[in-house]
């Protein structure tokens, strides 16, 4: 059960929740974040639950079946916003577009991108400083200071930035430069780092693991949304099977099935996906047919000399047709 | 490399292809479906492709490095079209939807759904009468009787049937009352089964194994086509992985990759590919998008009362709706 | 629940029996193997089993909640010995090696396997003579002739034969050459296979299929044995996973799970279950050590001129040296 | 190409080779471990490796073509092992195996355990105080202040201690009071976290990512080595897959392969590698019989009262009983 605190709650009327609460046998967790308070309530007895509803300190309550809660489409029956300011929102019919490189690599590049960016008016441009790599040998991105320079001349385009974080340590500096905190599938059940994104008012992009359950991402986002961070985004980005025709196995049915179990936006990451160029368009265009409330696309002036994952990546003009099919796809969409 | 050979070449003229080919060293395998007559060449010396292509009996000559051949794109560069007469066709830009239910189960039950399917033009029904259960002590489907029945009711209404077909004795009794083979997961590789529908001439939906990969799909259809049979169809039908939120992992990706690496029409099967109801739509409607030829689609008046796997199969109101959304998904994925 | 009748029960007895079962409401489904008659019956409501038991037609009765039912050890609690004549038997104490290569390719072949097996006491040769290819051009095995020549080599050596059947055609016209039958992998749910080998007093040696449960691989034992075969055996063969370090994934948790859930012998098979030649004695040992109560070795004199899947074949050096080791491997574990 | 200089080498001699690495185009990482000094050296040229090695400080050099480097079996070919002091030694020959409860839950917890260790032989003690759980309100261990305790009747008792570390921030404090630091399969990747492992002095245990491969963990292995610590063990703890009669897949082909790549030693955890009870004793053994360098095992006095996971857990009478067999397998492996 979840409960919702009124905001200015008197503590005479908290009492009476928590004598409830005791009377009843469940134990509480206080969680609160940037936009409310709430109490996740753990126990097993029968009880009428409008006992709790018709208290004044309680703004709304609901059963959580769930292993996963504040998460749940149990809990809030409507769609997520998360709203990244100057009118750039993700979820609640609101969909985006998030393009640019694997990894950010000098000033020319990111200037080329925006300008490609500001071209076709997409908002978010994506990019790694840290780049999780499996050799120790390999580069391993440009770090805070690419960052900073990134920042600068996103801030001044008007562009928002989603960029990976692989550590706690990582949090505090680069918070003031990324409007979204990108957590990999590695890191996908790294809890500290998500008990630590949820100290933060700076939304995250949470990736599936490799070989991530839809159960196992949705109690991911559980760490993040209940250390105090409401704007989480779920996103898939294929996963590990038996198939080697393509790099990974993207799960279009996570996409429905995600959005139905929860209320947070959707994210799908072909790009990651398929691992291919010549698929990338079509996994998009299908997984915004499926639903998804926004796409994050590999792109690079020149694939070849991208510094990785090439393999993977759109040239400008490839991406130029596919946000152009995008556009018309979710017309479609938000029409049936 | 493939050789197709002209189809009224004389004797002499073949034997000048078959002094080349024993000159530069390649075994040949002679292939005569119901359209041609094809030298499938196997060899490894280099030689001029155009001592082959410039003889007189050679109507086209291609080099096909993929361990399937006459199904590959690279004999066959445009899209084939599965025709099942009466203007009912698949594939190179004709899209059609088969629904049905599960298994056949009695005479009122084709009559309702083949009325419902007049209703909403769509052209192929799907139903078993011989249906693989995992367990011997199970239902296995009104068999070659109910064949008849739903036949005779399906040709006075101008509809088109797809049935599954378990072995190869069962074939020939099957052939006058099917208009589609399908060829199920588990017989993905039953290579006897696969030859023996080579020498048939009716089209064959070929499902992709439970845990197949996409090159064994198309080996498999080369089973088919090189046993004489080019009417066949992949079908995407959702995969294993070790994702327990639904059914089976559909693979998005397969259908551009298939499409891309070989002429053949392909085909979506959402209701097993998540096999959860309420997502069947999402996934049906992302397939498309994705460049489906066809979808085959599971439907029963009243899916609780269904013998088998109700809980993938849509109600009537469920597929009238998809109907609809289809027509506009394949419209705009045609204007793309 | 399954009731095993008593031989000579008379009629009356007999439905005395049946009437007690439409009394509480139960279906029967009559089962005559080689060995015994088998009522196994369906229902839902509660009874007293002792109704049953004291009935004087019933030999033995026990409720079976697995999916599976005569080949679980819900129904036989002790194992079950596979009896192949001349003192060749497998399970229920007694182990087996099978060794020889992957196809039968010649007589001089066949002479200098079965030298090495008399030399070394193996008792049981595998090899192919139809040969499942994933492509139709490949050699397909040497058929039927190849099979005689090596039974009658084998049979003048006192070397029994285990060779894959791969539809219901070639069952009688091999029955009389095979000692016992292998179903591969791709063939695994091929139930009219299954039935068919059913009817049959041959010994089946039945894979798991390439993604199959080990639910899945009960129930197809249990077809055969539902048709009239008691004489089965579980064979590990690898599963199909995302790991390319090799070929399958010998799944050695299988081996005490199968042993517990079922009666029937379980081999395993590490040749296809690891792939590499230099792993294969590693996995054959730890497989032993698991429970296995015979394992199948491909071997061959020379594994680089063995017409298909060398990389996996032990040469008679290794063969001998892994020999020595089962034998000691096995008298440990029979000691635990 | 790997370069293990000279202990003593002077200034001069170093220069030497940095010349010829300058000269044939190769870049140099140097690594520095408790043992010794590396340059692991990247370049794409032919040259004649008789070059580096005849130079005064060179006092080892191999080419190394994986991805891996220092921890491939092809630099260094004997096997390593890890001593922990006290005579307590894991690969090169020596064997240990590791129990424990999967929680420290209370001083007479730990001390039980202890004395059944002791009464054993067994020398190493297995045990969580911070542990990851896949939901945020599930317990997360009793954290540094249960380690000070467990470490201080553990010292006392002469056992040493392995257990998990999840966080980078950790380690400092942990390190004074653990003997073996174990990486969890969720942080197999988290690369941050082998860097700091890499700066200290004690073993580390690095578990498989859940679907991880083995070249993965052979690449997260050389993260934690190139940073400074050899002393490496890698862990198979099973993978996922589509079965779900049993928790992990269990990859007994790991063993063999793992043990051939890599000159570290490999430790088998059947607990979480079937997860279910029964079996873990059958997996043990053979995990053994292929190869294993140690075994870590889950025991508790009364698993049914666990904290956690208590169905993978054995009590101490099974324990005991695997323990005698354990020696008994350990020894027949070493005379094969």
């Amino acid at each position: 059960m979840i409960i919702q605190l009124e905001s200015g709650a008197s503590q005479q009327a908290i009492a009476e929740v928590e004598a409830v609460l005791s009377d009843i046998g469940y134990k509480k967790n206080e969680i609160s974040t940037q936009f409310a308070k709430y109490w996740v309530c753990i126990g097993k007895n029968e009880f009428d639950i409008r006992r709790i509803g018709s208290l004044a300190a309680v703004s709304d309550v609901h059963r959580v079946s769930d292993s996963f809660k504040l998460v749940s489409s149990k809990w809030k029956v409507g769609p997520s916003c998360v709203d990244l300011g100057d009118g750039v929102k993700i979820g609640g019919g609101h969909f985006q577009t998030m393009m640019g490189p694997c990894s950010i690599e000098s000033d020319a590049q990111i200037e080329e991108t925006i300008a490609f960016l500001k071209n076709n008016n997409i908002k978010i441009m994506r990019g790694g400083v840290y780049k999780p790599r499996s050799s120790p040998y390999s580069f391993r991105g440009l770090g805070q200071d690419g960052l900073k320079i990134w920042s600068e001349i996103a801030k001044e385009a008007g562009v928002k930035i989603v960029t990976e974080v692989m550590q706690v340590s990582q949090i505090e500096a680069m918070a003031d430069y990324v409007d979204i905190f990108q957590v990999g599938a590695r890191n996908s059940q790294n809890f500290n780092l998500l008990d630590a994104l949820g100290q933060v008012d700076t939304a995250v992009l949470l990736k599936r693991g490799m070989s991530g359950t839809l159960d196992e991402l949705l109690s991911s986002a559980e760490y993040i949304f209940s250390h105090g961070n409401e704007k989480v985004m779920l996103c898939e980005r294929g996963i590990r099977t038996y198939e080697t025709a393509y790099r990974n196995t993207f799960d279009i049915n996570a996409i429905p099935i995600l959005k139905e179990k929860s209320h947070l936006p959707v994210v799908s990451d072909p790009s990651h996906g398929v691992g291919i160029r010549k698929y990338v368009s079509s996994v998009t265009l299908s997984s915004i047919m499926a639903g998804a409330d926004a796409a994050i696309v590999e792109i690079h002036s020149c694939p070849q000399k991208a510094f990785s994952d090439g393999q993977q990546t759109l040239d400008f003009n490839q991406a130029e047709k596919l946000i152009s099919d995008i556009d018309k796809v979710r017309k479609l969409y938000s029409e049936l």
